[in-house]
């Protein structure tokens, strides 16, 4: 059979998540499995070379891993013909300029949520990408979870009849490491490090109400700076000055009313550290990240408000557990296969940069209903 | 030991509420048991007379309970200066003339939420009554639901350390009527009749959480009515014209933000039909009618987000039931002890219809915040 | 980055804890890690030399463990000016006198406790490693156990309020070496040979009780020699003179009682083989090595006491284990690292020799407690 | 066959423990099921006549119970010859003067323990007693409770080899009364009142421990004031002067070892309220109010002092829980059927006066130990 070798330069994958995720569960599972295949059999090889700031880390990082190619000369690289695709999990500040660095160099890109720091240079990405008729893509990997997946075949089956509502309640307890240490990075927590909740977030409530149940046509939204002394992976407090709970209230095009809870100053008593849940007239799931539970309206019990006694009723155990009837692959890789494809104009793709410059349409008015305190009506991007 | 009866117009008990609650629950069993004991000793004897407009049904009830008095003639009644105080538990939308025309009489009111249909209504019986120097209450027994005094314990206690935030989860499926027969009445889901959501439940959350958690400040509140047709007690269609879901922000004087879901369009997948979590720096807590469970901020596990394997974190397993270490007695006889020694000049009463009032001017903001799609801020009251 | 050598003379590292926990688990994990960084980056790589009597042993211990450098001549690795600390984990009797000429040769000194035989010589090595100006240590590993730390964290977190008191059950049933083989070291039997459970328990007390929960005032303990006949390893019946089971109660100077049984004559029924147990106005907790369970007030029940029928209350229900929010390194290894910290002026250091004095300023007051039958005061050490 | 009339002065049993135990549960079930037979058939049938000072709790009592006779004129009480036993359940501060007015007037007399407010006292009414020639006796109910009684069963049995110690635990959390109502007489907490927690449980101890392991030879005892502010049955603050926690060593003549932990500022992590455990050479137990639960020699396991890994040893499962093979009535009932026997001259008789003395003298020993902080010699009783 046939190979295609494709060039990918990787840049800022040294982080957690850009190793782990798009470098070792992805590109070079992909590599090591011989490739993709594509409709004529023909098996498309990535060949990644590994950019970055830190050249020892890059060595580490490059021998551990077994590739071939690295460096820290990021323009010499896009310079180089022979690498088509451009990809950026680096720090989200400098990201749009990298971005139309890689569309003038003619690659095709590939990038980490948010595209950009501001709506606008998100939608001039856009923008510029379509002109130069090269293709793009962001990654969106909630929405291939298995949780939401399985979500995702109720609707498709009909299960919910008319969806009236969408409820999100996401988080946990980060600790304010005084008592124990901090489990997330501490620039989370500082604007000027672009921190935030509602940055961090919004772009995947975005993209997973937007192609799950609709587009969104408005929102009010609350953010709230509950913690703002934390302390650091050394253990010295900082000012922690930036919006670490926020609520919103999100109205679909369809009539579907959509509620968000997020923070990180929440203890869990649910499903899962996330759950979506969907009530409709025919039907009701409650999704986490991997599991979902059913209720159809058959199933239904009829409750008994009774504040004289104690009812002994579970209200968890008239939901039923979706079975697994399918193997779930890293949400990540799937995403990129599916980018791979349709570099060679194979499969649908849904994750092009103008989904992108929709989280940071979102973000925006999150932050100005906040500021405003009303609700803000989204303009239809063209 | 001395008796002193107390004469008792109980107007509009014939409904479910009405006659378990305030007739037998708390009047027939405080009278049964040879009436409540004052601090010197003397025993307040209640003597209900029962008040309504189906004769048919007053004497059945008075039979039943051997009750020996009852009338239709409720002007009769107010007339007769042995009765001292008035009760009334009919319809909403006769009350405030009822209650005005029993403080002219020179009787002590006690009546059912909401005080009136409009803010203005309840304000103004709220200043006639105290013009009038007559002792005047509003039934507000949510507070005294084991689940809520358990929170309130906790409060106390400073488990919470600095409180951040309140969410309140209510609802539960009613059923349209087609399938299974509606289980609430079907006039709460007509417009003209009194229905709809926010007038019925935003009493309660106003004083659950004024008086559990601080004054509130300013909301921002989205109705929806999701379900347009229903079927009656009869089985016919109706259009149900109401709010039958509803989403509220609330910001607190005190710096606490407040997230109400609440609505008759959900399956439940929680602890009980309405549940109130309080999340606090020092520890978190989730109260159901009757019960309440507990984390504090050093029994909060670390969460493992992990979206590629199915992590078998049970997060329901790391809190704690707190134990019943008292009786709980009904709320309503609770409430209604409390207003008979008010009524005696003995102990606390926070339940005055100036309370009822603020009910009535949240219930408003509540509506012109959904019209004009913005936050609305609520004058403190005089 | 710049390494540091740093040379140690490790004297009896040949028996079970010397090897395993202060030769494998710490010197040459942190060895085989690349050194130890300090703040500039700086690691320190310790070198150590294996110092002991039999030659044999000696030499086998180093093969395995790739140690370089061993020597059955103490007095020959005192004069190298290399090494630079003198680490003793051999017999308590000859202790102190080691530590003098270590002192005399200019190495910085850390040695297992008890520090010396008796107070007076352990209180005269402080005295003499403060005058040399060198850097001196005890290892007191046991706060740095998982269940210690974990205490520790809810003292900081304020849990249980006022500490009214501490109650510590230590102990197993060890074999009399007759039906099974004795599973502790025989001399610990022996008067003549340096054993007792006193002197080798009560050190472990005074830093656990002093460093957590504050400075010991005064006690009265009890010993008891329970088991007068035992047999040795090699199953020999021999006289077993030593106390093997006290009970101590003592006085801290905040208020909080310290209540203390230890024995080697006790069956187990509890949570492990030491448990620490505290009571606080507003909460309990019960530590083992590892585990720790909590009460707070809010979820003390109300205990029914029965003596008619049997209650079927499970009294460990009410607590809930706390979750490990944190890796717990081994607390050899802990202490190590913050002793290397402290030779480079890094870090706080609580484990000087003073604190060594104290153990067996303690031992004594113990040891005179039993032989007067009277609570001893003891006297505040400069 | 023959019945034999008892007339016995009850005085004192309107309070919870006389009501509940002495009376009902005890002299009316032997009255109701036709009387207590000796060993030639006759039926000694119970005829009490209650004796109080409240006319009215007397009548209610009587009247509920069906007793024929009450009076609060106890002098005319003690003066009738037909009443030959006088029982005693009143306040601890009248009762020796009432004593001996019963023997004065030749009454066999019973009373509840402690005897007296003083040991000279007791030791007084016990020789007058035994210089009248009637039968006299103490409550001592504990011994008879189903855990103790099994303890004694293993003893019997030769089960423990040699007794090594005895460790007593008891105790439980009492609630301050702010957050939650108080659970015991607040009097208890009140010094003037006859509180205090050595006077109270030190007279359990003594004979418990006298009766089961031996006689005591010597104590040390310590008490604490450890919850000074508590609120009363009407939720009033008051001072709480007495001692509320308490740690005493004691020595028995025959070697024995016996500790004691008791409190009402614990929360209760064991197996019951109180816990007795016995250490013995070939085995031990953990007794409860009724289970017990045994580990003999040959089931003792090796345990694994593991500082570096959660060893998961269940230290709980090598127990063996003893199983019911007898009905155990209730302990009241058990004592005053030996004494009725005993009036007759048949059955064992343990609990004379002097036994009730010897509880007197253990108490003054621990205050005075607590004040002089020693330990303290008990003289032996001739």
């Amino acid at each position: 059979m046939a190979e295609r070798r494709l060039g990918i330069i990787m840049n800022g994958v040294t982080g957690r998540m850009g190793t782990n995720q798009h470098l070792v569960r992805s590109i070079l599972e992909i590599r090591n499995e011989g490739g993709l295949p594509l409709k004529d059999g023909t098996r498309v090889v990535p060949d990644p070379i590994l950019v970055g700031r830190n050249e020892d880390k890059l060595r580490r990082l490059a021998q551990r891993y077994e590739v071939a190619r690295w460096t820290t000369d990021l323009d010499g690289a896009l310079a180089d013909k022979k690498d088509e695709v451009f990809f950026d999990a680096a720090s989200t500040q400098l990201r749009a300029g990298l971005v139309k660095k890689a569309i003038a160099a003619g690659k095709h890109v590939y990038v980490e949520k948010p595209t950009a720091d501001t709506f606008e240079d998100a939608y001039e990405i856009y923008k510029l990408a379509e002109k130069a008729g090269i293709k793009h893509g962001v990654v969106q990997d909630k929405v291939y979870l298995p949780g939401l997946r399985k979500l995702k075949m109720l609707l498709e089956a009909g299960f919910f009849g008319r969806i009236l509502s969408v409820r999100i309640d996401f988080g946990y307890w980060v600790f304010e490491g005084d008592l124990q240490p901090i489990q997330r990075p501490s620039w989370n927590y500082r604007k000027k490090d672009g921190g935030g909740l509602i940055l961090d977030m919004i772009p995947h409530w975005q993209y997973v109400i937007g192609q799950t149940f609709g587009d969104i046509k408005s929102l009010v939204c609350h953010a709230v700076n509950d913690i703002p002394k934390r302390w650091d992976e050394n253990g010295e407090a900082f000012a922690a000055d930036t919006d670490d709970s926020a609520y919103a209230i999100l109205q679909l095009a369809n009539g579907i009313t959509a509620q968000i809870n997020f923070s990180w100053c929440v203890r869990v008593r649910r499903d899962d550290l996330v759950t979506f849940k969907v009530d409709g007239t025919k039907g009701s799931a409650v999704a986490g990240l991997h599991d979902c539970w059913t209720q159809a309206n058959v199933n239904t019990p009829r409750p008994i408000w009774n504040p004289d006694a104690r009812v002994n009723a579970d209200y968890f155990a008239d939901w039923q557990l979706m079975p697994d009837t399918q193997a779930f692959t890293n949400a990540f890789r799937i995403e990129w296969e599916m980018f791979i494809r349709h570099l060679f104009g194979e499969g649908e793709w849904r994750h092009g940069l103008l989904e992108g410059a929709k989280g940071l349409q979102l973000v925006e008015a999150a932050h100005r209903s906040n500021r405003e305190r009303k609700w803000i009506d989204l303009e239809k991007l063209a």
